[in-house]
């Protein structure tokens, strides 16, 4: 496999999506073949089961079957497009994988670490991002960003805050655990400064000059 | 868990639905508490994930994915119906389980029984049926059952006879190495004494006098 997997990673307002977007249009201008993706879905059929997995209440699917629904449909997503392009020696580039089903699925619905883990390991083997880079903002700053519910009087947003305070800790604390693969920047910086720390970790972990 | 896991397995035109609508009319009479459900589907939120399953191109899915799907749905199933119906001991009888995964996905797709055992397990721990009660039938006599299409000098209907015979013996292998668990059930016989025969097995073996 020549291509390069780089996951991105991070809550609420970390700016994943306008890095994306930037590092997309730096892979353009590099005429360097990639493709820009996302899960849970990215491919067709794994988007029908995330309408599967967005739609109706938060409440109706159990820990267990949601896992395997985002399991079902990261098999295919890898089976359909990321292999295949990961083998015609392409950048996959992608937002959010396998980190955000462990602080996601672990943290939101009370299924342990190990346990997806050894769920990717039987569906996956070893395949993992080769760099995975997470966007570090606080929850207070986060949720400010991302739509100004920056108040904590109301019980629903302090649980809101604690919530993200906890997805934060699982991000760093996986990070911490796999600094092999995992890089950790401030999403609190000025947008081109850390599209510019961004180019350099891909340069440097993957030897992908842009 | 008190009530009883009752699969039932078999091919085209072995009869199942009959015998399964025979046996609930039997429960019904008895005032014996069980309910009658199906895979894949059974729960809401399964039969949604069958729908995935079900429609569109035959092709759609790869068999890793398609075979997370059955887990995705058999999850929901079990966790929304099938275990509260246990715990209430309420016998459960089911028209197709594990065992129609691994042979269908299996031959059909391609993926190995110890693949498909393995997930199960990291899935479901060590629960699998009471009883499994297979109706078997050669494929010439069912496919004739099922809609006539009993001759075979089409070459497709000759691909077919092909597979169904693999079907076949799929549930025989699973029976005969499993027989703590699983009866083979002559499909081809007389529907009263069939369902008599099923009535009889449950008593021996589940203890369930109707």
């Amino acid at each position: 496999m020549d291509g390069k997997f780089i996951s991105f990673e991070g809550g609420e307002g970390s700016g994943k999506s306008t890095q994306l977007k930037l590092l997309a249009s730096a892979f353009e201008k590099s005429a360097l073949p990639f493709i820009s993706t996302r899960e849970p879905g990215g491919s067709k059929g794994a988007e029908k089961i995330r309408s599967l997995l967005v739609s109706g209440d938060t409440d109706s699917w159990d820990s267990l079957t949601e896992t395997l629904l985002f399991n079902a449909a990261r098999a295919d997503h890898l089976n359909k497009l990321v292999l295949p392009a990961l083998k015609e020696n392409k950048t996959v580039i992608c937002d959010r994988f396998l980190d955000s089903t462990i602080v996601y699925q672990g943290i939101g619905k009370g299924l342990n670490e190990a346990y997806i883990k050894s769920l990717h390991h039987i569906i996956f083997g070893n395949f993992m991002p080769d760099l995975t880079i997470i966007l570090d903002i606080s929850p207070e700053k986060g949720l400010m960003r991302a739509g100004g519910r920056g108040d904590n009087e109301n019980r629903f947003e302090k649980l809101d805050i604690e919530f993200h305070r906890k997805i934060r800790d699982g991000f760093l604390n996986i990070a911490k655990r796999e600094s092999e693969r995992c890089v950790v920047l401030d999403a609190t910086q000025n947008l081109d400064i850390l599209h510019k720390q961004i180019i350099e970790t891909i340069a440097i972990r993957c030897g992908i000059k842009l």
